[in-house]
C-alpha cells in the first residue's frame, strides 16, 4: 500500500478530459476520458493516481477519504477571461437600458465604462480588495478553481498599477489561483476623447514599461490585451502596443471582434498571441486562422446575454476549422456581472451548440490552455493539480441542462477541500 | 413599547409592494414603495408594521432582533407555475438535441415528455416526496417562500392521485407552501396516441371527478389546467374540460400559446380562469382580452431560454393593454430545469424588457394573485404573511442586471428563518 493525503472514492463518473499534447481541438473537442466507479488519489496537492475506485483504494492508503456517494467528479473551473477587480456598479445604467436609453445617452449622463473606471481610480489597493473578495468567493463556491483577473479600468498608470498590486494581494487572500493580465488599452480614458492615437502612445511609451517593471519586481508573468474595436483601438494600434509589449516580455491576448469584426483575431494569430477573446463577429478568413494557428478562442457567452443580442460566438465553425475553444465568464459590472462558470456552460449548450461534454472541455483543460496553465491544471491526469469539483449530481450532463442554479457540492484546490454547497 | 416576535432592521430598502386592490396592472407595473433604512415587526408569523427603522424600532421591542446591515429586504418570491413533483431526468436528450435531433426523433428513440411520464408512473408517493424534496430546497434557497405544483406526469388516474398525494406530503416536509394544480390533461398518453378525444372523455368523465373527490378528502382547494396547444388539446377539447372542472369547484388555469396562438388565452379570460401561462404567440386579440378582464398573463421565460428560442411573453404590450402580469419558472424536466425565481428575472429583464422593479412585482404581488393569494403573501403590508428575503446587496435592482448566481442571503417563512448563504 502506498501512503497519499486523499483519497476521493465511490465516482459514478470521473471525468478525467484527457489533453497530453494540448488543447482538445476541432470536431475532437468532448474527449471527458469518463471512468465509471471512479477514484482519485492525491498527494502533496497533485493527482497522484485516477482510475476505478476498487483498484485505487486496494493500492493506496490514505488519512482522509472523500467518498463521492455515487455524484460525478470533474477538473476544477478554469476561468480564463473576467475583468476582476473593479469597484462600482451599474444596475442603474441597466434599468435605464431596459427602459430604452440608448449607449450614447448612458454614456452622457456619465455611465458606461467611464462610471467603473471613476470609481476604480478613486480606490485604494484595500478597497479593491475588500470590493472583490465576495465576488471570488462567489466564482469559487460555483466551481472556479483558477482564473484570469486584470486591468484596465484605471486607464491611467498609477491607477492600473494599483489593480496590480489589488491582484497581487487578492492571490494571497483566498484560494483561486489569479493569472494577472495587463490592459491599459481597454478604452479611451474621458480626458484623451478624440485623441486616441496619443494615449496609445502614452500605453507604449510609459504604461507597458511600468507594468513590465512590476511584473519583473513581483516575479509575476504578465499577460498584455488589447481591445481591438470599432471605435476603440483599431487593428494597427492594437499591432503596435502587442508588439512593444511582446519585446517587453509580456504573453500576448486579444479581445476582438465583439461588436464588429476588424480583424483582430488574424492579428492574434499572426503575433502568436495565447488567445483571442469574445469572437462573435469574426470575418470567416479569421476563423481560418484560428484552425491553423496556435491561438485559442474564447468564447464569452456571458455577454450577449447580458446585453440580451442575438449572437454568440460561432463555435461550430471554429471546431470545424480545426481551431481549439475555451469558455469563460467575461465577468464585469457593465456587460455581464456573472461569476457562475456553469452558467456559461448553460448558455455554451444553447447558443453555442455545444453539447455538455464539449463545454465542459472548454470550460476546463482548454481554459487552463487559454491562460498559459494547460500544463499544470484543468484535467484530472497523474502529475496535475488536485483541482477537483464534486457535483450535486450522478451525470455531468447535467451541466448545461439545468441552470441558474449551483450544481458544485464540493470544491477541492491543490488536495485540500475549500468550499461546499449544502 | 408593543411586543412583537421579531424585528428586522436597518434595510437599505424595504420594498412594500403595494397592492390593496390587487395586483399591480398596466404599466403602473413596479411600483415598490420603497422604505429607505427600513424595519418590519413580525408578530405570530404576520407583517405587524413597516417603516422607518428608528420609528420602528421606537414602537416595538422583539426578542429576536435581524440587522439587515444595510442590505435590501423584499417578499418573498412566489412561483406561480412548476411541473414539481416529477421523477427521472432528460439530460441526455438535452445533449441529443444539442446534437441536432429533431423532436420528434426523440420522441421515436422513447424521449420527450412520455420518457418522465414512464418514470413518475413508476414512482410511489414516498419516491416522488425523496426525489423532490432537494429541488425544493433549491427553489426556497433561492428564494421562493410559495409555489404552486401540478400533477400531468402521471395520465392515468392512480398514477396523477399519486401526485397529488406527494404534493401533499411535501406541503407537510418544508418551508414552502405549495397550491395544487391537477392537470391530466398535460399530454396524450401513448396508449392513446390517435385518440385524443377517448382521453379527453376519460379526463372528463373519470379523472377530474377523482381530482375533485381528493380535494375534498382533503379539504383543498384545486386549480384544473388544460395545456391547450397545437397537437395536444384545441380550444374546443380545453372548454369542455375547463367547463366540467369549473361545475366540479376547481378554479381554473390554462397553459396558453407556447408554440402557437389557438385562442387559449381568450378562452381563459373569457372562462374567469385565474391565469393564463406562457402566452409566447399570443394573438393581438387575446393580448387586448388579457387588458379587459381579470385573468394575470405569467410569463415564462426559463422555457423559450431552455429551448434556446427566440420569441419571449411580449410583456409590454400585455401591460400596454391593460393587463396584469406574473412570473413563474415553469420548473420541468424538459424544456427549462431550474428552480431561480432570480434566474426568471435575469430573463424578464432581459427578453419581456421589464425594468427589475417591475420584474419583482411580477415575481411577488401579481404571482401571488395567480394562485389566489394575493390578499395573503406577495407583499409586505401589515396582515400579510411573514415571508421576507434580506438580499445580499443594498439594491434591489442588482435582480435581474447580474445573473447565474444567488443573490438572497436569508429566507424567512411566516416570521421564521428557514434558509441562508453563506
Amino acid at each position: 500500500m502506498e501512503i497519499v493525503d486523499l483519497l476521493i472514492t465511490n465516482a459514478s463518473q470521473v471525468c478525467v478530459i484527457p489533453g497530453p499534447d494540448g488543447p482538445q481541438r476541432g470536431p475532437q473537442l468532448g474527449d471527458l476520458g469518463l471512468i465509471a466507479n471512479g477514484g482519485i488519489a492525491v498527494a502533496d496537492g497533485k493527482i497522484v493516481a485516477v482510475g476505478d475506485t476498487a483498484v485505487l483504494t486496494s493500492h493506496y492508503y490514505a488519512p482522509q477519504v472523500i467518498n463521492a456517494h455515487g455524484r460525478a467528479v470533474t477538473p476544477g473551473f478554469v476561468d480564463p477571461h473576467t475583468h476582476i477587480p473593479w469597484l462600482g456598479d451599474r444596475a442603474a445604467e441597466f434599468e435605464q437600458r431596459i427602459a430604452g436609453a440608448t449607449y450614447m445617452e448612458i454614456m452622457a449622463a456619465g455611465g458606461g465604462i467611464m462610471s467603473t473606471v471613476r470609481a476604480t481610480r478613486q480606490a485604494s489597493v484595500a478597497d479593491l480588495v475588500a470590493d472583490n473578495l465576495p465576488r471570488l468567493a462567489r466564482m469559487l463556491q460555483h466551481g472556479a478553481t483558477s482564473a484570469e483577473t486584470k486591468t484596465g479600468y484605471g486607464l491611467e498608470t498609477a491607477a492600473e498599477l494599483r489593480q496590480l498590486d489589488a491582484i497581487a494581494a487578492l492571490r494571497q487572500a483566498q484560494p483561486i489561483e489569479l493569472t494577472p493580465t495587463f490592459l491599459p488599452a481597454h478604452a479611451i480614458p474621458a480626458e484623451y476623447h478624440g485623441r486616441t492615437e496619443a494615449y496609445v502612445q502614452l500605453v507604449i511609451d510609459e504604461m507597458l514599461p511600468a507594468g513590465a517593471a512590476w511584473a519583473k519586481e513581483h516575479k509575476t508573468p504578465l499577460f498584455c490585451d488589447v481591445f481591438c474595436e470599432q471605435g476603440v483601438f483599431d487593428v494597427d494600434q492594437t499591432r503596435r502596443i502587442l508588439t512593444t509589449a511582446a519585446a517587453l516580455g509580456y504573453r500576448l491576448k486579444v479581445h476582438a471582434d465583439e461588436f464588429v469584426g476588424l480583424g483582430g483575431t488574424k492579428l492574434a494569430v499572426e503575433l502568436g498571441a495565447i488567445s483571442a477573446d469574445h469572437l462573435v463577429k469574426t470575418p470567416v478568413e479569421d476563423i481560418a486562422a484560428l484552425g491553423a494557428g496556435d491561438t485559442i478562442a474564447v468564447g464569452l457567452p456571458g455577454t450577449p446575454f447580458g446585453l440580451a443580442e442575438r449572437d454568440y460566438t460561432p463555435a461550430q465553425a471554429i471546431l470545424q476549422a480545426g481551431g481549439a475553444l475555451a469558455l469563460a465568464t467575461d465577468c464585469n459590472p457593465g456587460t455581464c456581472w456573472c461569476e457562475s462558470m456553469q452558467m456559461v456552460i448553460a448558455l455554451a449548450c444553447r447558443y453555442m451548440k455545444l453539447t455538455q461534454a464539449q463545454a465542459l472541455v472548454a470550460a476546463t483543460l482548454n481554459a487552463a490552455h487559454a491562460i498559459g496553465r494547460g500544463q499544470e491544471i484543468g484535467s484530472l491526469e497523474p502529475g496535475k493539480q488536485a483541482d477537483i469539483l464534486i457535483l450535486d449530481t450522478a451525470d455531468y450532463r447535467q451541466l448545461g441542462y439545468r441552470f441558474g442554479t449551483n450544481l458544485v457540492q464540493t470544491v477541492i484546490k491543490k488536495g485540500v477541500v475549500v468550499a461546499g454547497n449544502r
